[in-house]
């Protein structure tokens, strides 16, 4: 085939977007690297140039996932018509949002991050996120805290737990996931709403707020979320 | 060789003994499945009818250490002249105590698992000791809930967030283990002693506690035991 000369960045991101759809189309294990290749009509060296293997493909995916979520979020963490701990709600509110907006397909993708054998690669991927948003975080709860809206003296450590329990879903969704009759799926939706009340109490109780300040996603939201990620 | 007819648990303890010693004299990764079934004189097909594979004998191994700690800690868990703050402070407390004790070599073994290829098999060896430990700190905090000592409506969530929590010291250790100077070490160090405060003061404020009940350890005690696993 002709030599075509491709910006890096293009060309990366033209692997991605093959890759996607073609794991959407049929699932990530059903697709293999010579799948991607002959789709994205490249070879097996500038695959390799650009990805070290299918596994970092799918970090990379997730990379720029996060990254995406960030540009649609920009406009609230930087709002100034807000106060603080409207900008931090409307974070998280978006966040849920955007991830019900996205979910429909998502599982064909990320599902297989969700495997005991891919638990390692999960770990990263979310290892991967936080790193980009713990800054953020940070940024917002010590502002509030020169607000005098939050009271705490380790603003790093209460954004890294944030982070931590808003990641710490793993059994939670693969027990949704996993369920075998809806009476099963729905007391796995309840035992996943009930952890994510306690998470928000911890947060409000770590700055200084009234329990039931920091928001949290209701359990119709919840449901909604879960049923379009795994259908 | 001649054919001994041994009782399976004592057969299988008898392996994992045999692995212990040699992964901690000569770490784990330097040591075959050949060099254990050498060591043990026990032919491949009986070490399979064991264990899966080299990694289910260490995540076997994880799981021995969880039980033989469980059994050096029954005694203040169940001592009737404790009230229960007292006997979920001693148990943390001794549980730090422990680990002390046993770390000298302990990185030879469980070190691996600390390594990012290995962070599934961290998390599965997490896991085992979690489900463990799981209903008996529910039944504690449950206690002090009946009477009147906690204040929660969520027992075993809170009894899986402070599991949560304690076991999420992996970034902490890695830093720790491989800080490349003194001073690096000591501010990894800071850094784990400041979560691990944090940490503390999200159960007691969980449990309607003042702030530093729960029982967390001193900077020496984090120190010694860092010292101890990572020398």
């Amino acid at each position: 085939m002709p030599r075509v000369i491709k910006h890096p960045d293009l060309r990366r991101s033209e692997i991605l977007n093959h890759s996607l759809a073609l794991f959407l189309s049929r699932g990530y294990d059903n697709v293999s690297l010579n799948d991607i290749i002959a789709d994205a009509g490249i070879s097996k060296g500038v695959f390799y140039h650009y990805f070290l293997s299918k596994e970092a493909l799918l970090a990379a995916l997730a990379d720029r996932f996060a990254h995406q979520t960030l540009a649609q979020l920009d406009d609230v963490l930087t709002d100034r018509t807000l106060n603080v701990l409207q900008r931090l709600n409307g974070f998280l509110a978006r966040g849920t949002r955007i991830k019900t907006e996205l979910a429909p397909g998502a599982w064909a993708v990320f599902g297989a991050l969700f495997r005991p054998e891919n638990q390692g690669l999960y770990q990263r991927v979310v290892a991967a996120s936080e790193t980009l948003f713990r800054p953020i975080l940070t940024d917002i709860i010590s502002q509030g805290v020169k607000e005098h809206l939050f009271k705490t003296d380790d603003p790093e450590g209460v954004a890294d737990l944030l982070q931590q329990l808003a990641s710490n879903t793993y059994s939670f969704v693969t027990r949704i996931a996993g369920a075998a009759t809806g009476q099963e799926k729905q007391e796995a939706l309840k035992a996943f709403h009930r952890r994510l009340r306690l998470n928000g109490v911890v947060i409000d109780r770590l700055l200084g707020l009234p329990d039931g300040t920091l928001y949290v996603p209701s359990f119709s939201e919840i449901k909604k979320l879960m049923t379009r990620l795994t259908e």
